[in-house]
Formats: structure tokens, C-alpha cells, sequence
């Protein structure tokens, strides 16, 4: 039924595996420039169970940028066979690196990730990604051949050569992005073929932070299970956490990862269930071992157990970045929070904006709500009484009262590109 | 000194090796529904020395193509774990399939290869290529991590990205395309680089065919040494022949292929150092092994010894395709047997016009060359025995007498898009 021994291991278990495991990456992270310095006066004997993770510090983006290119290796470069690093487009560039055993674990990890999905070694996978040093082209393509998927390497674009590949080679996995997957689906009826027709049956769309309404889309236009994931370069790439079959949250593998949860400001574990920044240890990385990294991606450990029975802890679907995190009244919202609930409300159109200001030395948050226009009615108590529950769901969800302001259809200004979302007047006050 | 110890195999080792897997080959092959219709009714103790090859049957493209997608493969389709495709722009597509002993195979004779240019595990390998279905991605990325260096899998485009990488991973070995290294070269110089103080010192440049002309530029201009290679998806991809140190001719590797050249019109083998059609045989391809597979690229055994001490034989650069072959009094002729000769003579300028005609029941053959300005002198005497010169050594070159026809620089016509080098006028007699 697993793929790995590891995914049948009982709680007790996953705690003293990572608990050696742990005491071995801080004892080999030592042999780094940046982590010897670091680590200095850190007793690697303080560590007895995976609680004691927060004895030890946080690793930044920051950090890695000011180690690069190789502050954060333990072994000769000649020992490494591989190097991703990103774009350098904003900021200074980071890079990683892997040794052969790091590209193996990687792809066991991989690989173990798409059988939970339900994908086996007689599927036919298409990796619809691009390639090179964004790691997920690379990383599913690993995994996939590890698992003894025939897998196609296409690449991204291309539209009708993928049609033609996927009907030639009846594949039934498709590693998709997601905004290109409702593209796509249009695109293959355009073509003049039935989504249904199609041999396809599990699309893997972790690439991006997407909605669970984007994955009911996916799933209704292409007649496919769609499954989530969740990685980042720096923990390798895809693999960390996968969903399996439930599609009920992602498994975080914890015989490779310890996840944590923290508050983006203090820096302390949130109570369980609560919506905090994702930190990351890697527990296998040989060649580049790093402790406690501040990911500044949001969500949240799922609580209660699977019913897939692996009791690897669950976290939700990405909610945002840290960066975005707002404090108002004390109180941390993320403007995830917001916008889900309000997406939850049929009365609700597309567009609406947070604005943060003060009212005497308080912190008040107002909320302007497009309304559809066929909700937009006349009668004043009907449109108060919108208001109300509107503004009761936000304050359950984010712990403080809005003021909500219901305004017309398209009449909130939209910026080119990116949407803003939220306006913080208080610093100009 | 050698990576592999097949490289140091005395001639008759490799003809037994070759007899005893060429052998096992056919047997293997006639799993395939395509072989044994095929092979039937051959008997494979007809096989008792390399040289009895040739009593088996071709496979030409068309095969491939009748064959789409499964007819050549000799186990179940769930034992494969890669494919690549032709884009089947042009006609119907053709595919490979590889099991992981296949993958495997394929990375260690790219490996080998790779190590056989002067390339070691301590090097950092950038690779310049794009990736997916085109095997040269996949290919020198898989071998130069088997080979051990940090690979770094930067893709095809964004310029100034590569210079930073090369920069700051002290990048050693480049695989770029030999057209794009023209550019990259001065780009380089643009971004206020000089290509003597960059860290490489090795590119690999045999993605597509090209002159030595070119190679020697790309080496002057980049400081760099460049190595030529040969491959085709159709025998895995890269890695089927490479240049050793000597850079004279590409070692084909023969205890995994066999080597022909054959006249492409009879199918009989030319005589040794005479231009032909290569035609390949893979030893060790397991899920689909091909035979006698007519290239269709034109080249030549190199007649002698490598200075290298390695016997495997070498074939010269790709001089065109068997399709571009003309027939002129019996004789088989190649238009870039042609480009050699002129371009070898300083008075030559860049154009020239290659026509066939019948007079009487003759065929002729006219060349129309452009000369340099400096050199189109008034001076008729010194005009007739350039004329006479280039007549004397195309003659030596393609055994037929040329009508050579000096005109001025640009007096050619020019078409749009790829140069028309030949015209044919025997038909529209
Ligand atoms: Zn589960
Ligand atoms: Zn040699």
C-alpha cells in the first residue's frame, strides 16, 4: 500500500527518528563556514526531542544571500553534482546545491510523493513544466522515472504538440501549472476533443498557490483528480508535502522535514490549527543541511489524523506570504483570510479592498465589497442585512470587527496587473 | 587515463565484443513485432564476425514512422521510463522509448565522452541547452552528473543570466549550441567582459553540424577549446561519438555501436576514407534496439591510428545529408565536398552557384564562383589561371571535371532565408 516503509511509522516513531536525525544534521550543518559560526556554544546533547528544534536559530532568505554562493556547504564543491539557483531578478540570488546521495533522496522522496497521489509505475506521465533551474521541471522528472512512470519530457508551451502527445502515448498523468491548466482545458475543446475522451487521470498542480476552488475547476473542465503539493528549492524543490488520495491537506515528509509553524513576528509556535509561517529543516540534505528556515510562506498544520492512516502532519494550502501579514489591534490578519471568506459569499463580486487607518490612537480596518449587480437592490434592509453577515463572518475568522462598505459592480479602480488589495493609510497620518 | 576500460580495447577485442553483442542483439531484436517479421528466416549463426552485419536488413526513418509509436519496442510498455519524440513538424513523428537500463547506458557513454574531451568530476559544467524532448538536454545533463561535475541546468536564452552564472560558479565547460557561441561570444564582449578572463576552458559545440571554420572561430573568439560530438535520438542521443583531446575526428564508440558507411544509392560499403552514409547499429539498447539505421548524415571513417591510443574508430565531421547527394557521370558528389574546396581559397568570396545540365547525352556540371573584389583584376591571365586552379583541385576532390565560371562578388542571386547552392537542370530537358 506505501512506497516507503517511513510512511507506515507511528507517531512515536517519526519523534525519535527525527530526533537522531535532527542531532545528525546540526552536528554535520557544523562543518559549513556559515552554520560552524552560527552554531557556536549550541550542545547538540540539549536536543532529546523534536520540541527542542526551537533551541536552536532561524535561517533566512537572508542569510543565503549573504552566504552565496557557498557558505552553507558541508563537503568539497567537487562533491556536488548539482546546482539550482534563483533568478537574482529581485535582490541578490541564492543557489543550492545537491551531491549524487541529495539527487537520490530527492527523487526517492519524489517518487514516494506521486504514489500517494495514486500514481503507479505502469502511469504514462507528461511533464508539462519547463525545465532548467526552476526545480520543479527537473524534480518531478526525476521522480517520475525513480517511480518507473513512462515519463515525456514536453516542456511548458506548445499547446497542440501536448494534445497530440498526450492522445499518441495515452498519458495519464499530467505535471501541470494550474493557471495553464484552465487554459489548456479550454484549448482541448477548441481542438475539437472531449476532456472526457481524454486518457488522462490525476493532474499534479502544486507548481503555484492556487484555491481549492481552482482545483474543483481544474477537476470539473478536465475530468481529473487535481493534486496539490508543496516545495521550494531551498528544502530541493516538489516532494516536501504532498496530498495523498483524501486530498484532505498535504503530508509533510517528516522522516526528511521537521515543519513548524511560527507567528511571522514573534517568532513563537502558533497553537495548533492557527494560520503561521511555514519554517523547514531538512533531516536528509547531505551536502547543504539547513535548520529552521524562515520559508515566509503561510498556512497552517492541519489537526486530527488521515484517514489514509500515514501520520505525517498535514498542513493546508499555501495562504499568502508573511510579508503580507497585517497588525491590526494587536491581532494578526492575513488578507487570505479575508478574501476566502469573502469568496464564500454567492453575493460577492470580484473585486473588494482592505484599507487600514486610525480613528483616534486605534487601529480600524475597513472593507469595501463589490457587490454583483443582481444583489445591488433597492431595498435598504435587505442590503443591511448583507452587510451584517458579511461582517460577522470576518470578524469570526479574523478576531476584530470591519467596517464593511458594499459598493456597486467594477466601481473599486483596478490596477494594471498585480490587484491591490490592501492600503495601509496609517503611516501617513 | 581512460574513463571506461572498453576505451583501451585492442581492434580484434572489439570485433569479438561486437561479434558476440551484435548477436545478442538480434535476438533481443526479433521481441520486437517489427524485427521479427523482419529478421525472419534470418538465422543468427550466420553472425560469426562484425563484418557479417551486412547480411541483415536495413531500417530507414520511414520504418520508424510505420512503426509509431510501439512496433520496435521488445518488452511490455510498463518497463519503459522515458521517451522522446521527434515534434513531427514534417511528416509523421518517430519515438524512442528507454528503460532505466537504457537511461543508465546512455549517461555512462555520455559520461565517457565527456571525460574523453579532458572533462573531470572537479569541473562545472553549464548547460546551455534546452531542455524536454530534444535529447541534447536531458543527454549532457544526465552525463555530466554521472561524470560528477556540479551541473548547472541554466537552459536555452537569457544572456546576461548565463554570464552571471558562468561568473560566479567559476563555470569550466559550456555545452551551447556552436551558432548561439557566435553570439555569446560577443554579447560577452558587450557586457564589458573579455573572454580570456572567464573561467571556461571547455565547450562542448555538437548539437549541430558545422565546419571547422566555425569551430576555430568559436575557439578565438571565446578562448576556448571546442569539441565537436555526433548523436542521434535514434541511437539514444548525445554521447554516440565525441572528439578526444586530439581533436582530430570523433571516436564512435564500437562496443555500443557499429559504424557503417555505405554508398547511399547501392547500400554497399565505400571504400575506406571515401564519403557515405553513416549507418548505426546499437549494441546496447535494451528496450529498443535498432539496426542498421541509415542516418542519412554523410561522413567519413578516418583513415589510421588516434594519437589517443584508443582503436575505436573515428568518423569526420557531418558533411551534409545523403538527400543533398548529386550523381554526375556515374559519380557520387556532395555539395559540401564543393563548400570545402572553394572555401579553402583565399580568392574565394562567400557565394557560390553549383549547376547541373545534359548536353547531348552528357551530364555537366557548371559552378558559378563569386571572387573578392581585390582579387577580380583586369589582368585576364591572372583571372584564367585562378580559373584553372579551382577547376584542378574541385577535380581532384570530386573525380569529375567542373566547368568553374569566375563572376563578381554579389552577382549571385540571394534567395530569402537559406542559400540555393544547387540547381538541377537535367530534369527540365
Ligand atoms: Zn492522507
Ligand atoms: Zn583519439
Amino acid at each position: 500500500m506505501f512506497y516507503h516503509p517511513e510512511e507506515s511509522l507511528q507517531r512515536s516513531e517519526l519523534d525519535q527518528l527525527q530526533t537522531e536525525r535532527l542531532k545528525a544534521v546540526v552536528e554535520n550543518a557544523r562543518k559549513s563556514p556559515f552554520y560552524a559560526e552560527r552554531l557556536k556554544g549550541f550542545d547538540t546533547r540539549e536536543i532529546s526531542t523534536p520540541a527542542d528544534i526551537v533551541k536552536l536559530p532561524f535561517t533566512t532568505k537572508d542569510d543565503l544571500r549573504s552566504q552565496y554562493p557557498y557558505g552553507l556547504l558541508t563537503r568539497p564543491l567537487d562533491e556536488f553534482v548539482r546546482l539550482h539557483a534563483s533568478s537574482g531578478t529581485t535582490g541578490s540570488p541564492t543557489a543550492i546545491f545537491y551531491t549524487q546521495k541529495d539527487i537520490d533522496t530527492w527523487a526517492d522522496l519524489m517518487a514516494r510523493s506521486m504514489h500517494t497521489a495514486g500514481i503507479r509505475k505502469s502511469d504514462v506521465l507528461q511533464n508539462m513544466s519547463g525545465y532548467g533551474l526552476f526545480t520543479g521541471g527537473l524534480g518531478i522528472h526525476n521522480g517520475s522515472e525513480r517511480l518507473g512512470c513512462l515519463t515525456i519530457p514536453a516542456g511548458a508551451g506548445n499547446t497542440r504538440r501536448q494534445i497530440k502527445l498526450i492522445r499518441d502515448f495515452n498519458v495519464t498523468v499530467l505535471h501541470i501549472i494550474p493557471s495553464f491548466a484552465l487554459y489548456f482545458a479550454q484549448k482541448v475543446r477548441e481542438e475539437g476533443f472531449d476532456p472526457k475522451d481524454m486518457p488522462w487521470r490525476i493532474a499534479l498542480i502544486g507548481a503555484e498557490p492556487h484555491t481549492e476552488e481552482t482545483r474543483q475547476r481544474i477537476e470539473e473542465l478536465m475530468h481529473i483528480k487535481a493534486y496539490n503539493s508543496y516545495g521550494l528549492s531551498e528544502m530541493n524543490g516538489p516532494g516536501v508535502a504532498f496530498e495523498c488520495t483524501e486530498q484532505s491537506g498535504m503530508h509533510v515528509w517528516e522522516d526528511a522535514y521537521i515543519p513548524e509553524i511560527i507567528d511571522p513576528v514573534t517568532g513563537e509556535h502558533v497553537a495548533e490549527g492557527e494560520i503561521g509561517e511555514l519554517v523547514m529543516t531538512t533531516l536528509r540534505r547531505d551536502g547543504m543541511p539547513i535548520i529552521r528556515y524562515r520559508t515566509r510562506d503561510l498556512t497552517r498544520f492541519i489537526p486530527g489524523e488521515c484517514a489514509c492512516g500515514r501520520k505525517h502532519r498535514r498542513i493546508d494550502r499555501i495562504a499568502g506570504r508573511a510579508d503580507d501579514m497585517l497588525i491590526v489591534k494587536g491581532v494578526n490578519i492575513y488578507p487570505m483570510q479575508i478574501e476566502q471568506v469573502l469568496m464564500s459569499m454567492p453575493e460577492v463580486g470580484q473585486n473588494y479592498l482592505i484599507e487600514l487607518f486610525h480613528e483616534g490612537f486605534m487601529d480600524q480596518i475597513r472593507i469595501k465589497v463589490e457587490i454583483k449587480d443582481q444583489f445591488f437592490v433597492e431595498d435598504m434592509r435587505a442590503l443591511q442585512n448583507l452587510q451584517k453577515s458579511i461582517a460577522s463572518r470576518l470578524c469570526s475568522e479574523i478576531l476584530v470587527t470591519p467596517r464593511v462598505e458594499l459598493v456597486m459592480h467594477d466601481s473599486i479602480p483596478k490596477a494594471e496587473g498585480k490587484a491591490v488589495r490592501v492600503v495601509d493609510l496609517r503611516d501617513k497620518e
